[in-house]
């Protein structure tokens, strides 16, 4: 370990000078797409456009070889033909470039032999010069704080402490951008496809080291490098929580992976049994992955997994309690029980006793009132020693009792008093239930620093998977 | 069985008078919710508001008590405290009243021996009238088509083919509502609460016969009916699929579902092992019955579980392809194979081969174009057995390659080619991933008449339930 020098992370994560090649004066092209998601970024470094067949770019002075510019780069774009790649390594060789990213797909991944040999030649030219390689075929870096958007597209720019490292392209894109909708913010992506050069191995040894980097993610389809990185994810785990999910359950899956990164995917269950036993958080799919994050994420202090769950303020409460109950604790979360002295208490706090439920889950039993509700959590606060509060409501219901801004006002109240107990107060609203308007509202609720997810299910997942982290490694070391 | 008459079911869902005890001048109080909803959805019948207190209740005339009424009225609306009722059951029993429906609470739910007593009480003195009663502590009847609004709240009024009877009023409400926004339209939907004396039995056997109701749902909490009802479970299955979902699969969810409707629930186990040797669908929660009532309802076609899944159109397709393999194989379906040939006429319809996946899933490479995607849906109809086409896609990001009214008309029209070849073209598109424009794009797409899931998980599963149903029973009768 530690075989890839600090250096290189400076180089990908905060380049001073970026070169694209392959940008153009046709705006369709993926290079040009990097280069103006760069300038619009308000990227601060230095951007060289490659191409020898044009002078200027999206108005920056462009190179006919990355051997005029005048300096050595830090890290170079590739958007051009798989066949032109090799001959430029050379040039970056010569211009003395640290980090070459190849969004060019046309390597291991095709299967074909011409491919392979393409993808083994050019990590030894590129080794032959000291240049390290990210993909190919892979949309490359992410880094906020520093102003790198991912890829050809615009970017949030709002730093956070998720780092996430993932073979697919698509996937790092849908955590990014449907992440950041749902309230999650990173230190750091990086897409790096085929993993010629750089691997997973390289990538999670910098997240572990990372002090931006709080909560890691992954999303893996080949395991080549095997042993180190068990041994990382071994070690990395007691300080950072790392949340893993692989590519090729099934057959068809591994399949499907080889056309992907030309990656193989081994025994699914034998990875599995290995990571967890590292003390990984091995999920299944994207949601869980995504979720899983958020809580790690938003809900540092989340420690064990007894949980209240309240319904039904604008009525309809009751069968929706039942599933709460059954989904929380199929997915592995216990229910607090409430003694018969403060079933009464919260009878006290409730306009009407018939068609409540006063054990828990609680159904408000149409109370219609936010003051009833803060009540409510107040108490559950006080007199129980559970972890987590969940409310299942649809919120767009609830614009008759106060104008929009309270309500956001007070539901954003609600989570920092979750905050200051250091127990989260989070609401599951299905966005499918919603229409326009209430989307809207969601939104806007998020906004102001609510977590919403968007079914009992994948909340009481993610809060089973943080819970039984902490349960294994202790409370996090710097909450917050 | 046949034991509840034609009249009780036509009184109901169909009744020529509706009076409402708890009425009055006070809108907030939900007897003047239920009144303004019958008003607001144009109800056709005679409405009487029943309120010893007052002369007018929104502009109807309102009298005193239900005798004083000019007919026997076919359906009452008690929203009265529950000490109330039997008293009024006398006065309904002058009337001739036919059915009664409690949203009133306070009976065999509160666990207290006087709402048990009352309860049996109450039951007692209907029978004795031969009134038949639904609930209590329920929402009552939905019947769109003959515009009963949902209990309190107004509610669309178009019909459709599925059937929907629960014992919870806020889970028909949620599928009622949410459905809607995601092209469910009802025949006829019943909670019915604590089930005192109309009772699961009685509405399956009527969704059984009717000829409005092609897909039958239910959510049920107790199981004191027992046998008659999986006999009529297996009776029905045969001409209609009835999906299934029962509260209390652990014990706490039993727990809270005797608060909710005083059920008991029995042996989660032995319930799903019956129900499923009698040829019931059975669900696990919400969303499963949601989306497996959505695809029954809306593809009476589809057959099998062999499936062909695309994305990647706008790029980003790799990973995602591979999560689609995955989840799908591991929610029962199976991907058809792609011979070599067929995998080279996919290249020859694409842009580029350099990023795709050509064989099943069908990664586009970032083809951006609708017309690429035409033409490979196209292709794949004549060239496989597949029985159903999913494209995951987030759409939002199609609005380059044409104009929204032109994006909305081609996927209708994708919808309608998957129609006439009767093998369902369906949309995956997570809507927690969709800004608000991208949502209100969603909606949009789903009026125009397309299926839109909001996870492969869920579509995997829902086309599973439906393909498992049908290689059992075979083709629907009434396709369409």
């Amino acid at each position: 370990m530690g075989t890839v020098s600090k250096d290189v992370f400076q180089a990908m994560f905060n380049p001073k000078s970026v070169a694209v090649f392959g940008a153009s004066s046709n705006e369709v092209k993926s290079g040009s797409r990097y280069l103006n998601a760069l300038i619009q970024s308000r990227y601060p470094g230095r951007i060289y456009p490659i191409n020898p067949g044009e002078k200027e770019i999206l108005g920056l002075k462009a190179y006919a070889s990355i051997r005029d510019c005048p300096e050595p780069v830090d890290y170079a774009i590739f958007c051009v033909p798989a066949r032109f790649v090799l001959d430029l390594v050379e040039d970056c060789g010569a211009n003395g470039l640290k980090v070459m990213q190849l969004f060019t797909a046309g390597f291991r991944e095709t299967g074909q032999s011409e491919g392979i040999a393409l993808e083994q030649r050019l990590v030894q030219a590129a080794r032959g010069y000291g240049i390290r390689v990210i993909g190919p075929n892979c949309i490359g870096v992410y880094c906020p704080e520093n102003r790198i958007p991912y890829g050809l597209a615009l970017s949030p720019m709002e730093p956070g402490n998720i780092g996430f490292l993932s073979q697919s392209g698509g996937n790092a894109g849908r955590l990014i951008f449907g992440g950041f909708l749902q309230g999650m913010r990173f230190s750091k992506v990086i897409s790096y496809g085929n993993g010629c050069d750089l691997n997973a191995v390289d990538f999670l040894e910098y997240f572990g080291s990372d002090s931006k980097t709080e909560v890691i993610g992954a999303y893996i389809e080949g395991i080549s490098w095997g042993r180190p990185f068990l041994e990382l994810v071994k070690e990395i785990s007691g300080r950072k929580p790392i949340v893993l999910w692989k590519g090729g359950q099934t057959p068809g899956g591994k399949r499907t992976l080889t056309s992907h990164t030309g990656s193989i995917a081994g025994s699914y269950r034998l990875w599995e049994d290995a990571l967890k036993q590292c003390g990984g958080v091995v999920v299944r799919d994207f949601e869980e992955l995504s979720d899983t994050l958020l809580a790690f994420s938003a809900f540092p202090y989340l420690r064990g997994n007894r949980v209240v769950i309240t319904a039904g303020l604008m009525g309809g409460g009751g069968g929706i309690s039942v599933e709460g109950t059954d989904l929380s604790i199929q997915e592995g979360l216990e229910l607090v029980d409430f003694p018969k002295d403060l079933q009464e208490e919260v009878a006290s706090l409730l306009p009407n006793r018939a068609g409540t439920i006063l054990t828990n889950p609680i159904d408000f039993g149409s109370a219609m009132s936010l003051g009833v509700l803060k009540r409510v959590v107040e108490t559950v606060l006080r007199e129980t020693e559970c972890d987590v509060i969940l409310i299942q409501e649809f919120f767009d219901r609830m614009l008759g009792l106060a104008s929009e801004d309270a309500l956001l006002s007070f539901f954003a109240e609600l989570s920092r008093l979750g905050e200051k107990s250091e127990r989260p107060i989070i609401i599951v609203w299905p966005p499918e239930a919603a229409n326009h308007e209430g989307f809207l509202l969601r939104l806007k609720l998020i906004e102001r620093g609510v977590i919403v997810y968007p079914s009992i299910r994948r909340a009481a997942r993610a809060i089973s998977n943080v819970s039984s982290y902490r349960a294994r490694f202790g409370p996090a070391r710097n909450p917050g």
